[in-house]
């Protein structure tokens, strides 16, 4: 058999790809990915928020040769806002990162009300706000932006996502690059 | 003697004002009443980001009567970034709250080199990027662009704050108006 190194390449890339998919490697890393690329190639500034703790108990150790402050009692609080925000192209960009196994995305069990009312504000005052949403039934991801969404609305059937959302592209040399749909988003 | 509400009720909040600064209310504690403020009025969307914390060991628990994740080990990690960030007026607003005990603001000492490129590089796409400095000596608070601080600047006089900096005026309703400072950046 001959030896088509580029056909070769991009098939490799496509495994890569689909093995990706197939771990199951974390969204949410995907996504920090992106983000570390941007930031190191000075393209965005977009970072995820760290989880809010509440720390009730601290001792002051030395364990591993240095003095550190160890947290002995504490407890995941509830997010007040969404999971990621930064800025691109001098706009303020802030979403919210999602998965789902069904064939359509409950809004009203995955997303709080705190958190579609954060996004409909950002978006009310001019900034990019929306859901980037993992199908994994269907292996696509989704942006929807929140203005698309009504507020009535409890689910995101995936027809809905093909109409109102932009699939993002994963054959890029960045694994996930949701900017480039942020882009169709800044250009409407 | 006479009663003059208005004067009295003028006088009553400047030693409201004096008090605040005497029992040391915390600073940060006085941005997140801002903040709130702000988002309650839908004025803007600012928020203080959550203190990173590594977890490495949680156990489940039935205390005080609801089933909850405990938290047992961990331990606090560097800031990568600043603060708060959020948007304003469609604007993408990001900072670091900083306190002095000293007569000028040691930037060496008090602000981590990677918060200061985070700074810079969110000037430079865009967004409104500062420091607000608690300068306790004098009893002010001052926001200073960081496009006004030179990299290899170490120190910001107190001279140099009021003269590149602007003051923020402590007597309003809300006692700490930050966005009045924004809007003259955003005017200049």
């Amino acid at each position: 058999m001959y030896n088509y190194p580029n056909k070769k390449k991009s098939l490799k890339n496509q495994e890569n790809l689909s093995n990706l998919n197939k771990r199951g490697l974390d969204f949410e890393e995907e996504i920090n990915m992106a983000n570390e690329y941007y930031v190191s190639n000075d393209i965005a500034h977009i970072y995820k928020k760290p989880t809010p703790i509440k720390v009730l108990k601290v001792k002051n150790t030395t364990e591993s040769f240095t003095k550190r402050t160890k947290i002995i009692d504490a407890f995941f609080e509830k997010k007040s806002t969404t999971d990621y925000n930064g800025i691109y192209k001098g706009r303020y960009v802030d979403f919210e990162a999602k998965e789902s196994k069904e064939k359509s995305f409950n809004l009203k069990v995955n997303l709080h009300a705190h958190q579609k009312e954060h996004l409909y504000s950002v978006s009310r005052h001019g900034g990019i706000a929306f859901l980037i949403i993992n199908m994994k039934k269907y292996g696509k991801v989704f942006i929807v932006e929140i203005s698309k969404i009504n507020k009535e609305q409890d689910k995101l059937d995936y027809e809905f996502l093909q109409d109102y959302g932009y699939e993002v592209n994963q054959d890029s040399t960045i694994y996930l690059d949701y900017l480039k749909i942020v882009d169709r988003l800044i250009g409407e």
